[in-house]
Formats: C-alpha cells, sequence, structure tokens
C-alpha cells in the first residue's frame, strides 16, 4: 500500500476545498453577511491541514493500484466533509458539529437529507455552500481534480473507478485527464444552461444557481420550507426536465455529442430509464388525481416527484408523504432502483437493476435447460460472468447494509416507517422519506449516534460500498 | 412437455389428500363433532376430481424433466390447497372460500398466518386438520409420494429438487425412494418423540399432536388466542429445543443414524445457524429484560421467540410486537434468514445467506487483486460459480417479490410497519408479523385482493419461487 501517496492526494483534496470554498465566501461578501469570517477561517484550517498533510506525506513514488485507488476516494470524502462542515458550526448556524457533519455529508453525496428546522432563515452564504456541495459531490471531487491537475496519470482510472458510480466504468477517450474534463464540461455546460432557463422563469441568479447546484448532484437541498412547491409550474417543470437529464449516463451525452447518434440510442439502460419514468407517473397521476381535481396539476406533480426521488434528488412540490399508499409505495421502489449509471444519480443503477433482471430470466432458462449456454447481454454487447457475479454480490451488500443500518437506528422513538425510509433514503442518497423524514420533515430529531449511521449510510450510498470497506479494513493497511 | 404426466400425477396427490383427511375425520369422529360430515364430503370431493384427474391424463410415457418437475409440484400445491380448504368452508366454521383457502395455504406452506379471530371456539377435527396441513407441507407432499409409490423412478428427483428448500438438494443415497423414505422416517421419528415429551408435560394426545405438528413443519398454527403463552416453562422449553432441531438440514441426521459423526459436524450451515441463535437470544435478553425484571423468563422468551421466528414457525409465547424495537428488529432480520437448506423451515435459507457472505468477501477481494483466482468453499467443498450465481440471482428475485407484493397491498388501510412485515412474515412463511398482524392480532381484515396475494407469497416462499413462475409461464406451455 503507497501511504503517503493516499495521504498526499488526500490533502491535495483538503487544499482543493479550499479552494472551493472562496465561491461561498464571495458570495457572504456580496450579500454583507456575518458568515464571510466562518468561510475564511474554515479556508484557513483547510490550507493549514491539507498543506501539512501535502508536506508530511511527499511521496517517492507515484504508483498507485486499485487497493489505493479505493482508500484515497474513502478518506478524500471523509477529510472533505470533516473539513466542509467547519463554516456550518462557525457561522453558529448549526451550531452541533455531529449536526453539522450530517449536512455536509447529505451535501457532498447528494443526498439532501437535513436537520435543518428553518432553512429560510439561514444566510445566503451558508445557503449557497450547502447547495455547492451538491454539486460538487455529483461527479466526484477526485473527478475534478483530475481534469485539472496536469500530474494526472493513467493510474488515476483507479481512483476514478472508485469513485465514479456503476457495475462498468469505462473511459470516453483513452486518457483518463480528457475523460475527467470532458465529464466536467459536460456538467458545467448542463448547469450553466440550467440556471439560464430557471434565470427566465423569473428566479435570480441565486436561487437559480442554487437550485441548478441541486438538480445538478441530484442533491435536493432548497432554500425554501417548502422546498419548490411555491415556484411557478414553469419552474418545476424546468427542473423536471433537468431531473431526466442529470439521471443519464453522461456517456450518452458524450456519444451524442460526438454525433454517434446510434450508439448513443442503443442503450438499453437510457430506454429502461425513460420506460420506468413513463409507467411511474402515469400510474402516480392516476393514483393522486382524486387528491388534485386537476388533471395538469396531478400530472406535473407526479412527474416531478417521480423525478425527483428515481434521480434520487429529493425536491419536492408536494407533500407526498400524504400521499395515497400506492404512490408512496412506487416512490419508495424508486428511491431503490435509482438513475443510470455514470450519471449523478444514487440508488442501486438502472444498468444493475437490467443485469439482475437478465441474470434471473438466464437462471430460468438454465433450470430448464441444464447444458444450455446462454449469455447476457447489455446495450448490444455481452456482459462478463464476473461482471454479473459483481452485480449479484453487490445487491447482497446492498440489502445486508440496508439491514443492519435499520438495525442500528432501531432504539429511536419514531415508528416504523420513520426508520425504514430514514435508512433507505440516506444510503440511496434521496433526502427526504417518509412519516417524520418526510418533505416536511426534517432528521433533526434523531440523535447523534443515529445521525452519525444515517452519515455513514449516505458515504456508503454514495461511494458504493467497497472504497469505506478498503478505507477500514485493517488487513489492507497492515500489508505492505 | 408431457403435460399428461403432470396432470396424473397432481391427480394422485389430490388422491393421496383423500387419504390424509381421513385422520381429522377420526379426530371428528372421536370427539364426536358434527364436522366430520365436512370432512367426509371433502374426501369425496378429493377422490372424485383426483379419479377423474387420473383417468382423463392417464400418461404413455413416465418420463420427465426438470421443467415437468416445477410444474408437477406447483400444481399439485395449488390443487391440494383447493381441495384442503373445503373443510373449513363445509363445517362453517370459515365460511368465506378465499379465508380458508388463505388458511389452508398457510398451512402447507407452514406459515402459520391465520385469518382466525377466535381459535378456540373451533371443533377438535378442524384445528386437527388445520395443524395437520403444517405437518405435511413440511417435508413436502410429493416427497411423501414419492417415499410410498412403488412407482418412484430416479427420474423423480427433479420433482424432490423442485419441492425441496435449499440452493443444493442431494439425494442421501443412491435410490431417490429410498432417499425419499430415510427423510420421512427422521421427520416421522422426531415427531412421535416431540409428542410422547408434550405428553410428559401434562398436555393431551391431541394437544400434543397439534403442537408437534406446528413444531414439525415450523408451521405455527395453535389452538389457543395466545398461542403458547399459557403453557408451562417445560412444554415452552421442549419445543424451543425442538423448533431448533426442525431448522437442521436433515441430511446432518442422516449422517449421525449412519454414524459419520465427523461429516455431520463439518457442516458450516450447522454452525453458523447455532452461531446466529446464540448471538441473538442472548442480545434479546438483554433488550427484554427490563420488562421482565427476571432473568429465566427473559431468557426463555428470547430463546422461544428466537427460535420460534428463525425456524419460521412463529408460534409465541408474548406479544413480541410489543417488545423494544431492537428485538424486534432482529426478529425481522431471523424472518429474513430463515432455517438451514433441507430443513422445514422457510427464509432465504443460511447456507444462502453464508454463500451470499462468502461471494461478498470473494468479490472484495477480486476488486484488490484481480487477477487472483480464489474458490468459495461450503462444509469443506467447493461451490461451483453456476451455484453461487443461482444464489445471487435467487436473492434479487426474492428482493423483488417482496418489493412487489408490498405494492400491491398498499391501498390496504394498514400502516407501514403492518404492511410490510405481512409481506415478510408470509413469504418467508413465518406467519405473525408486526403491528396489526401481530401475534396478538390476525390476517382477517385484509381485503379478499389482499388475502390472495399473500397466499401468492407464501406459496412462491415454500417452492422457492421457480415452480410457480414456470406453471404459469404459457411459453413453457406451448412447447411440445
Amino acid at each position: 500500500m503507497n501511504r503517503k501517496m493516499i495521504f498526499y492526494i488526500t490533502g491535495e483534496m483538503v487544499i482543493l476545498e479550499a479552494i472551493l470554498l472562496v465561491l461561498p465566501l464571495l458570495v457572504s461578501l456580496i450579500y454583507g453577511e456575518s458568515c464571510a469570517l466562518s468561510f475564511v477561517f474554515a479556508i484557513a484550517a483547510a490550507l493549514a491541514l491539507g498543506g501539512i498533510m501535502m508536506l508530511i506525506f511527499k511521496p517517492s513514488t507515484t504508483v498507485i493500484y486499485s487497493k489505493e485507488g479505493f482508500v484515497i476516494v474513502a478518506l478524500s470524502w471523509i477529510f472533505m466533509s470533516c473539513i466542509g462542515a467547519l463554516p456550518f458550526v462557525f457561522s453558529g448556524e448549526i451550531p452541533s458539529y455531529v449536526d453539522a457533519l450530517f449536512e455536509t455529508i447529505s451535501g457532498f453525496t447528494t443526498t439532501g437529507a437535513s436537520i435543518v428546522r428553518d432553512v429560510e432563515s439561514m444566510s445566503k452564504g451558508i445557503q449557497f455552500w450547502r447547495s455547492f456541495t451538491h454539486w460538487v459531490g455529483g461527479m466526484g471531487v477526485l473527478v475534478l481534480v483530475m481534469a485539472v491537475l496536469p500530474t494526472t496519470t493513467d493510474r488515476s482510472i483507479h481512483i476514478m473507478k472508485a469513485e465514479m458510480p456503476g457495475p462498468v466504468v469505462g473511459k470516453l477517450v483513452p486518457r483518463v485527464r480528457q475523460t475527467a474534463k470532458i465529464l466536467y464540461l459536460i456538467y458545467i455546460g448542463l448547469t450553466i444552461l440550467q440556471i439560464i432557463m430557471l434565470c427566465f422563469g423569473g428566479m435570480s441568479l441565486f436561487e437559480s444557481s442554487v437550485h441548478a447546484f441541486g438538480t445538478a448532484g441530484t442533491g435536493g437541498f432548497g432554500i425554501k420550507a417548502d422546498s419548490l412547491a411555491g415556484y411557478s409550474p414553469y419552474i418545476q417543470w424546468v427542473i423536471t426536465i433537468f431531473l431526466i437529464l442529470f439521471g443519464i449516463n453522461f456517456n450518452i451525452f458524450f456519444l451524442i455529442l460526438m454525433r454517434k447518434f446510434k450508439s448513443a440510442f442503443m442503450s438499453d439502460e437510457l430506454w429502461t430509464y425513460l420506460g420506468i419514468i413513463a409507467v411511474s407517473v402515469l400510474i402516480i397521476t392516476a393514483n393522486i388525481y382524486p387528491m388534485y381535481q386537476n388533471l395538469s396539476d396531478s400530472f406535473r406533480a407526479s412527474s416531478f416527484q417521480t423525478m425527483s426521488i428515481l434521480s434520487t434528488a429529493g425536491f419536492s412540490t408536494a407533500d407526498f408523504n400524504a400521499w395515497p399508499a400506492l404512490s408512496k409505495g412506487i416512490l419508495m421502489l424508486l428511491m431503490f432502483i435509482g438513475g443510470c449509471a455514470g450519471s449523478t444519480a444514487g440508488g442501486v443503477k438502472i444498468s444493475r437493476v437490467i443485469i439482475l433482471f437478465k441474470s434471473v430470466r438466464r437462471e430460468l432458462r438454465r433450470m430448464i435447460h441444464p447444458r444450455s449456454v446462454s449469455s447476457l447481454r447489455l446495450d448490444g454487447r455481452n456482459v462478463d460472468d464476473q461482471t454479473i457475479n459483481g452485480v449479484g454480490t453487490y445487491f447482497a451488500f446492498y440489502i445486508g447494509i440496508i439491514m443492519v443500518s435499520f438495525l442500528l437506528i432501531s432504539f429511536e422513538p419514531f415508528d416504523f416507517e420513520t426508520r425504514f425510509s430514514s435508512v433507505v433514503a440516506c444510503f440511496n442518497n434521496v433526502g427526504p422519506g417518509f412519516g417524520a423524514v418526510g418533505p416536511m420533515g426534517s432528521y433533526a430529531d434523531y440523535s447523534s449516534f443515529s445521525k452519525l449511521v444515517l452519515s455513514a449510510a449516505m458515504l456508503l450510498g454514495r461511494l458504493e460500498i467497497y472504497p469505506l470497506i478498503f478505507a477500514f479494513s485493517p488487513s489492507l493497511w497492515a500489508k505492505k
């Protein structure tokens, strides 16, 4: 294990965070808010910590393998969350450090679960930082560094693989740095487009930026107590459409940009994703129609909520906790499914769901014709057995983590629905759940212990389990 | 597809049921109950239907393959449930046919979920039949027929494989008929031993038989409103111990009988099973101690309930729905795990859980050392990739069925905990869940539609999904 390299890159990430913190500092200066000082302190802390780490752990060799990749990703996310929580505490807007850590991890992991009871009274700088963490975490902090730093070698693919969600991570172009750059350019382009379109709807630049960050990262932090319920249908539709876009595998945008339309639209994952959206929207619209007595309202609410949950953003335009149980059941199912691999969305990911479905079908065939050999195809390509096996294993691990997390928070005085949906909503990086943690509720009443459990669940969900397991595996650290 | 053979054997099974129905008929005659007549009618109906089926579908060839094996098992269970419900309806003790069907399927699948509100007022004959279905379903009706009929050929292994739970079904001895016979002899031997031990505790022969049936099949139907809470600690301990025994893979008993102690105790599944029991009992005892203020009471209640749920019987000596959430959470986890493969218990089965665990570990190793080849071992033997893959696929299918069933009953006015635990408790063949379907509640208030959904879940759980899928697969029937 190349320990020095691990801590060196982690230090780099902390320095990067200092740079990122300049943005909310500027916002608070523009609005003349006193929280500006807390950003200055946080930046100072980040520069000091990151600088010391980079000095102490100057690596003799930059060679890393996949295990270092996993550990770098896990530690970077943990360090950045610990530092990112400081402005909330320094400004006094979230006095408890555990609460602030929960909020920051929820931000970076693009979960959007909040312990803030009164988001509207927060300062603009803090609101901005809170939403900006979504944007940073969405495409991945390490991918960002790889796009920017000239030192990125092709070994960095190990880091990229560890941070990017999905069962198979491919490079768009042969060089890792180029791939990271292209991904971020698409990401930035779409975000700017959304900001412009939201401004057209009458939002201020601040409001539209904050909401575009939450959409792009599929995070879900907003700045209103009722999330997006108070905004115009136009705004709600713009966000719905961008949620659809940010739930799509970014490879597809790249293929479209390359004018490879045929390969782009041959994606099984894309069509399954769109199919799931269509079916869910239809059922929920019919199911909630009696509550709205108006087709356009129920269709809009249903479309918005379906996309908000499937993309695991977690915005709301309605208190879906008050919807009929069928709609709530579908929304919970969507939490598990999540968006496409290679998007900013959470959940199990559509491609894994497809592989699981197809492997069930293959198993059925094999049981009838034991000697038959059948391959499993995705996007017109064969999926090898190791990947299929890996998906099955990931799913089992995934369900196991839900069960263990649920047990760990079971002493909480909340009802079953609240506790269960808290775990599901945090682990899948959705944010709001049902019951007391519904769109009108918050996670504030959980104990500190449970907040840490749920924070761990958010990180496990965003980083797809393995990096954290490796980072805390003594046997890995012990080996030379 | 050998359709004639399928319906011929199903007809045989219906005739078998007519014979089995003679037992409750005798019980009702001994107690001079009027329900005797309803058994006579049911026997007549079974003889007529079975006879007609065997006449019409006299097969020209007895050759069958695995697909016929699956379909035979599925249809036999469905037909036997439909006939088995008749005495409940004829006697007027469960007037609604859907209710009676739910109760019968719950019986045969050894679930023990009940729609009966007042079980104590039922006649002895009906009570006996209700519990006897547990015993019949526990080891499997088709295994019973194979043990008895001289026509059992080695092709019958396809039927046996389809009915026996677990990822790998092995023959104890080279001949299928011998294997079936040995299994049933062990089963009968243990049941008689339990009846004797319960009689020692002061139970009447009727009471002890009924409870031994519920224990042996790990079903859980009792004859008291408070299940086993009113019985002595001795009785409760006897049942606890036999629940442990009936949750063990019967192969181990066979090995012990053959004096192959070394192979018997080399079973990973056995030790994992005992380990899970020990850990769960300890945690629950500590957790419920404040409620009992007495170590022996809390230890007994915890041991009993752990075993009742892990073996998926579903008896109760306490209203565990009123226990702290941690204990309830552990019990729900145990529902998923279930007993050993090759036992009469339900759930995912311990051996599958072990394989899933080990495949996660293997995947972790593979991610760090991509070129390493590592095998997965169970009971000292290598598990081949196809089996591992099959277990992963089964688990995904399993979770999918829980999600779909949960959606289907989501329009019910019950709370989340009740609905979710209903699905989990029925699908894993446990019986009682939490909330309104807790040990003191019943499934009576569910709509007929939901009762049918839950009945299907029970059958899917007992037969481990595939037989029913094949039985209702048009493409399989279409092929010649």
